[in-house]
């Protein structure tokens, strides 16, 4: 039963994929002639260039997903506003990972140059101009990100109460970045902290704002259902992190495409190293304290790493969790049934367990 | 006459410069409330309180007079949203300065350390943290300014208008700062590519968008007024500009408050130094080119490009250039009799003229 309705949630996800990426690429292609830029700059056709390129790049559009699902909660029908919604909502996503990526100081991202590291390309010797160009790239993309909203042909209430919801959702996720920066002074911190960091930095965005965006755009009183959507986004963001988190330890390189311990080089104190630093005798904790945060560890400590959380459990332990949580958001969303119609509440019952078995 | 009402309008600014101020302290004291932040970071109330700092720290409040000035073309009433709109055009300058000076790595703004520097004080030795907490706190005050146009108690068509205003005037604040990124690249930039820097980088948001919302505030329809205000607007952002680089050339330290020659330092080809390397002889221009972008550039080396300068009456030329455009704008201004209101209009006319008179 669980098998068959995180398959159907599956296919879901990968239909609005489908019909959003089209969207998106009409979007940046009237870009270029909607936005009032200087004529005779070439620098400014290259940024949205870079913008256009790393957006379309995306992944799964989950974030999208969740909002054509959440309208689809209320109505079979595309009510006005919902296309704009997923334009918002991915275009904020860019702007985050521009920003992102100068923080981390990442090269890569969806596999090509991040756009900080596009423009260090471009610029060799002149670290300052790239370093300024993204950070204007990213600026840029906010903006765009809430005047799509403006652009949908929708009551002006509902147009005013998304923009409510992604302003404040762009504002509380910089607060969970801040905190996310925070979390890595603390030599342990509390599974607390990190629950509080996944709400803010991932969940009020890429969950719980396409949720509410969805929901506006079909009419609903957002304030009726608020924390019927709290209780679910809550624990779905929780178990997608700790996923993350596992997989960037005990991942297989060959499915996730990326090599695992960047959280242990970038210093970030996840689900995963936590629980280990948690379970580990004071001699393994050295080892794994010395690593995190050293750009050159190697893929060897990696390995004794990895070893020292198969010991301790830490696997079992995680994938526990992410299941619990996962079932909790499946548990919340079945009871949606009475309000809201069928097939999409089956959706969002769904998704939280693919996610759990798709790694499995 | 010209005397009297420039010395009117900056009797105006001053008022509403004291009036504004009292109203964003508590902003930013009702913000630590009405922001959704983890209860358990320190690093986020850290980056309000400096936010918070730079806001407060700030100049004359000229965008700020603009707008209530806009507003009174029309009615002696404070519009449902002016207050708002003030804000909003705060928190989006705040934003910009705190992205600026990490673009321009400047440790000063307004009298203190600018953010980015703030931070690096904070975390010596971890400039990857103090970049992240101030690219992160710029993006704050980038939603902040526009979700307190959310909170004015105006008809939500006005609010919808104003947000139209504010983010196209932060999309186009951006083209204009990559244009103005890209300038210092070219050896003389035409004088029509500073004309379109200084549009787009500066005007946009800190002169034609204050008019515009303080219209949208007052109940006008902007449509049928919006080719006035930029007859308005481009000739009074070209003076201004003028003179701010004027005086970082020519201007007395004692007078200005700051050294002169940060444009020659950072490579900026403002109009000062354009027309110096346009008059130039070969070796003259060799001199100035090597001081361009160099950091270093001694005080001695500043006088010798200022003596090259008035040498070929680069200052003469300067000052008619920003009286002509000053005298554009005030002209353009007195047209606005017929339409609205005596004082208001007054102001709009003596801006400009009492712009150029105080650096005399």
């Amino acid at each position: 039963m669980d098998k068959t309705i995180a398959a159907a949630a599956q296919r879901r996800v990968a239909g609005c994929r489908h019909r959003f990426d089209t969207r998106f690429e009409a979007y940046f292609d009237a870009l270029a002639e909607n936005l009032d830029t200087p004529a005779l700059s070439r620098f400014t056709p290259r940024c949205l260039e870079l913008l256009r390129d790393l957006s379309l790049r995306g992944g799964k559009r989950l974030r999208v997903a969740l909002l054509y699902e959440a309208a689809r909660l209320v109505t079979d029908e595309r009510p006005p506003g919902l296309e704009e919604a997923a334009l918002s909502i991915e275009l904020l996503q860019t702007h985050g990972l521009v920003h992102d990526d100068i923080i981390d100081d990442a090269p890569v991202r969806r596999g090509g140059p991040s756009t900080y590291y596009a423009y260090r390309r471009e610029f060799p010797g002149d670290d300052g101009t790239a370093l300024g160009l993204a950070v204007l790239a990213g600026d840029l993309a906010s903006f765009l990100s809430m005047h799509v909203l403006l652009e949908a042909d929708a009551p002006a209430e509902i147009k005013q109460a998304m923009l409510g919801v992604q302003l404040r959702a762009g504002a509380e996720t910089v607060a969970g970045q801040i905190t996310d920066l925070e979390r890595d002074f603390e030599p342990l911190p509390s599974e607390d902290l990190l629950h509080t960091v996944c709400e803010y930095k991932t969940t009020r965005y890429s969950i719980l704002a396409p949720l509410r965006l969805g929901l506006l755009a079909a009419g609903e009183n957002l304030a009726e259902h608020d924390e019927r959507l709290r209780r679910y986004a809550t624990p779905a963001g929780i178990s997608g992190q700790m996923r993350d988190d596992y997989l960037d330890l005990f991942g297989d390189e060959s499915v996730t495409g990326k090599s695992p311990g960047s959280d242990i080089r970038s210093g970030r104190r996840s689900y995963a190293l936590r629980a280990v630093l948690a379970a580990a005798t004071a001699a393994e904790r050295s080892l794994v304290e010395s690593a995190l945060g050293d750009p050159r560890c190697t893929a060897g400590t990696v390995d004794r790493i990895r070893k020292i959380a198969l010991e301790h459990g830490v696997d079992d332990a995680l994938r526990a969790g992410m299941r619990r949580y996962a079932e909790e958001a499946a548990a919340e969303a079945s009871g949606w049934r009475p309000h809201w119609r069928e097939e999409a509440v089956a959706f969002f019952e769904g998704l939280p367990l693919w996610n759990v078995q798709r790694m499995q």
